[in-house]
């Protein structure tokens, strides 16, 4: 069994931690995931810095990239966009790969997106179809998947329809935005997402330490691309509430383990963490690299 | 399906813990978790406290745990025996249940208990006789039965063996001491020392995050008995190598969500974990608890 990790600590990671970094230091943290051969990285977001700082120069970020061509299968790297303009702006980096997110339920998506998820499903569509033109993959993570801060628990039902109505995507990834969910909601609600056609993925914050668990469940379901952050970036120590991304190297090594392929090297994926333990100047949240 | 959680917070999570506390708190623990109906508690361990002086006054301890007879389900408790001098204290107390252990390898076991492994399985086999003439239940530990931090890996074959060897034992434990377990590995040893024909459990520190996964796998394999400790006990902050048990609030939050029964109030137990936290002045390695 093989598995595309996805590592978004340079971009949900960073931006949920305190400290803000250059463009260099997050543009080094991709090219070290790169080294380790981590197969994509969400390297940067295109919103406006003045509105999230941490994510600040994603232009600069896109241009200190390395692209090895020793690697045996190259890095792909990948943009977030939130709108229109954000996609101008990748476009014009010439990046490769472009992640587009909305939210599961109204309230959510209200306050991250300030428009209804009937909106957010149009916006999709219409930045996938520029995507599509402009020769570029597009992937959709849809937030809160299994349970919204706001609204509580989610009706997978809903969950499915909205990635019923992503026909575009070239992939669809369901977010366990808060950590909530228990591997058999992930198998249940990947298996039935997978069967639309389209490769699915799964992106899962271990607030609750189930994630490692929910990431087998939702591999036997059909999933070919889970989300991760190295160290378990953006579990920021001072809001208790917030915790990061399964730390990718904790899960690489479960899935060696388990006899799941993933190409990483991971030894070297520990030697990020640790370098990025000393960027940030703190211990991270993840348990491989300090064990 | 259903399962005994078994909480040895109070021995192996605090045992390791730089702090030490004096009995009357580590009894109110014994009696918190028992007022959250975890149905088995390791209370103490019979050692001697000018060589482990956070596990001083056993007898103390037990003698200030509460038996509160309207729990539909009374709390067993427990204490670790090293040896029969161990075992003539247990007795003393009219403590229930005994519980002893034993390494996998002999370099650990030589560090840890002074004899070697057959040493260690005729001492044993003497205290259970012991404790069966006197009407008590006796479980085996195994430690390091994935993993040797002195051996490196453990032959499978070696503690199907040892486990063989223990047939006079009410249970065998499997325990991955230094958490480098992976659910295969542990689906496997435990199916096979549950067809030896004794009731099988599994003691797994959250070192790496497998330990939740790990757990799942366990019970799949036929595993009747988890251990875990509150608020994940044991995770020391200040030796980062050395951590706890998976906390028990984790583990019930994923068995619950996965439909297992464990007949833990969850609350009351985050409760606990809450309680453990302010008494020891600092936050613990659990999740569920802070989220």
């Amino acid at each position: 069994m093989r598995v595309t990790i996805c590592d978004v600590g340079p971009r949900d990671g960073l931006q949920n931690e305190p400290d803000v970094l250059p463009p260099a230091a997050r543009a080094e943290l991709c090219n070290r995931l790169a080294a380790a051969a981590v197969p994509r990285v969400e390297a940067v977001s295109f919103v406006r810095g003045d509105l999230v700082p941490q994510m600040e120069g994603a232009e600069e970020v896109v241009a200190a990239l390395h692209r090895d061509r020793r690697q045996r299968v190259p890095t792909v790297y990948a943009g977030l966009v939130l709108n229109e303009p954000g996609y101008d702006r990748l476009a014009a980096t010439g990046l490769e790969e472009v992640h587009l997110t909305l939210g599961a339920t109204e309230t959510f998506n209200l306050r991250n997106a300030n428009q209804s998820v009937e909106e957010s499903i149009a916006a999709c569509g219409r930045i996938i179809e520029r995507a599509h033109a402009d020769g570029r993959r597009a992937t959709v993570t849809i937030s809160v998947a299994f349970g919204c801060p706001f609204e509580g628990s989610v009706d997978p039902g809903r969950v499915l329809a909205i990635a019923d109505r992503l026909d575009a995507a070239d992939e669809v990834v369901l977010a366990d935005t808060i950590g909530v969910a228990v591997p058999r909601q992930v198998r249940a609600l990947v298996a039935e997402t997978a069967r639309l056609g389209r490769p699915t993925g799964a992106h899962l914050h271990d607030t609750r330490g189930t994630a490692p668990a929910s990431a087998l469940a939702a591999l036997e379901a059909g999933a070919t691309v889970l989300d991760a952050s190295v160290g378990g970036l953006g579990g920021c120590p001072f809001a208790p509430r917030s915790t990061g991304n399964v730390a990718t190297e904790d899960l690489v090594y479960l899935l060696h383990g388990e006899g799941v392929e993933t190409g990483i090297d991971l030894d070297a994926l520990i030697g990020v963490a640790r370098w990025t333990e000393g960027v940030l100047g703190r211990e991270l949240p993840g348990r491989v690299y300090r064990a």
